[in-house]
């Protein structure tokens, strides 16, 4: 039987991750929040789930409890639970090593990291969603293997170290691009245009880099080394936007021409 | 009956317009081009239509000539091409003003942008893709907007001005999103993981973005003033990866702060 599972934490990690370990076939049996409806909501979702508000978890039928909270919060949870010997402790984060946890009780314990970002109103499916996993010992990564490669086709060890620099990876590729998005539809709400124009591009963009690499599908005029074109860009955002966007458009600009000499 | 089409250029632009104005009931008869090998092959892809490396079109039976041709070369073949009386001239250049092509013979001209990034090997279907009209007088507008409603749902109209702003947003969020994911490669490729791991978070984020607007998509730490983990990122950068690297980083961080506060 597989065992049961507890989560810390009902925010979006949790949210996600509860059901999909369910339809795994891994029962969740608790959850621990100290968000009452944020708890609840997700009880909901499950099929026998508790809320409780207290870490003492000694006397539960638990055998894997995975926090899932802020990373500024783990430490002090790690410190603070109690769980049945010989349990497993885990958390989530991307940009947290895994040796916070060893001050907890358990000598078994993990990092269980799906590389997605989440959000409570998008449906996602686990399947594709990459799970980077380490552990404090050998027979609890068979666990957590087995845990994660039943919800997810693409698992990978991945150590501390690594982790931390994989997220940093997800920062250029998520966050900053999604910044990049932000400001291009700054540039068109000036001019009175929709961001809906550029959607299409986004999405050809995106597909090509994702098919054939983006240092393959890189074009336009930094990588042509059009300098006419490039003044007169640095131009126009000189005289009518921000020296922000001035800053990011040569600094960017000079990058992809060094990339490319 | 359609008006029969000439290109000038046989590139990516002309590669896939020529057969989309052909399914839209527009014969395309001609193909200027000084690269007889990518001439030929576009000949291939079109019903009838011929090869020729003259530009004097004085005799020709075509009424509306689209040069899809590299920016910097636009003016010379608008100053030496020869078009019938009455006949239409348009460029398909993002960053090119229209009235660069005011010295040719004609005086009917104008603008027929395809937002969207091009290449030869990747199919492509026209209805979703904007194209931006622009034209010297209304009766031009009217054919060449009658044309590009044949072949796309998203016209529009967009002057010079406005075209070449709408280059630089794309500028951003297509050539600069492709770098980024560049270097989050790059980032990845020392720690001896492959950029795969990334996938499904890059197809996520944009799909939120593209959603429910990047701004209301922005996540991470710079988001969320978690000034532990940038000063920590910034530091393994600096130690492990280019004063380049460390530079984007730290410019972009500050321009999601200084958004969002």
């Amino acid at each position: 039987m597989n065992p049961p599972i507890t989560l810390i934490g009902s925010g979006n990690v949790a949210w996600h991750l509860g059901p999909a370990l369910e339809n795994a076939g891994y029962p969740v049996i608790e959850i621990f929040s100290r968000e009452k409806r944020n708890a609840k909501a997700l009880v909901k979702r499950l099929y026998n789930a508790d809320h409780t508000s207290s870490l003492d978890f000694k006397e539960s039928s638990s055998h894997v409890f995975i926090i899932c909270i802020p990373d500024d919060a783990i430490e002090e949870v790690a410190k603070e639970i109690i769980i049945p010997e010989h349990a497993i402790l885990l958390h989530t984060s991307g940009n947290t090593e895994m040796n916070i946890l060893e001050y907890s009780a358990t000598s078994n314990y993990g990092v269980f990291y799906p590389l997605q970002t989440f959000s409570k109103n998008k449906k996602l499916s686990f399947t594709e969603i990459p799970i980077l996993l380490e552990s404090s010992n050998k027979d609890t990564y068979k666990i957590i293997e087995k845990i994660a490669k039943s919800i997810s086709e693409n698992t990978y060890k991945v150590n501390s170290q690594q982790r931390k620099r994989v997220h940093i990876a997800a920062v250029f590729a998520s966050n900053f691009v999604n910044h990049l998005l932000s400001l291009s539809e700054e540039i068109l709400r000036k001019q009175n245009l929709d961001f809906d124009i550029l959607k299409p591009l986004i999405i050809e963009q995106v597909t090509k880099s994702l098919n054939i690499d983006p240092e393959n599908a890189q074009t336009g005029p930094a990588y042509r080394k059009d300098f006419k074109t490039l003044d007169n860009h640095v131009e126009i955002l000189q005289n009518e936007y921000s020296e922000e966007l001035v800053d990011i458009y040569k600094m960017l600009t000079q990058s992809i021409i060094d990339h490319y000499s």
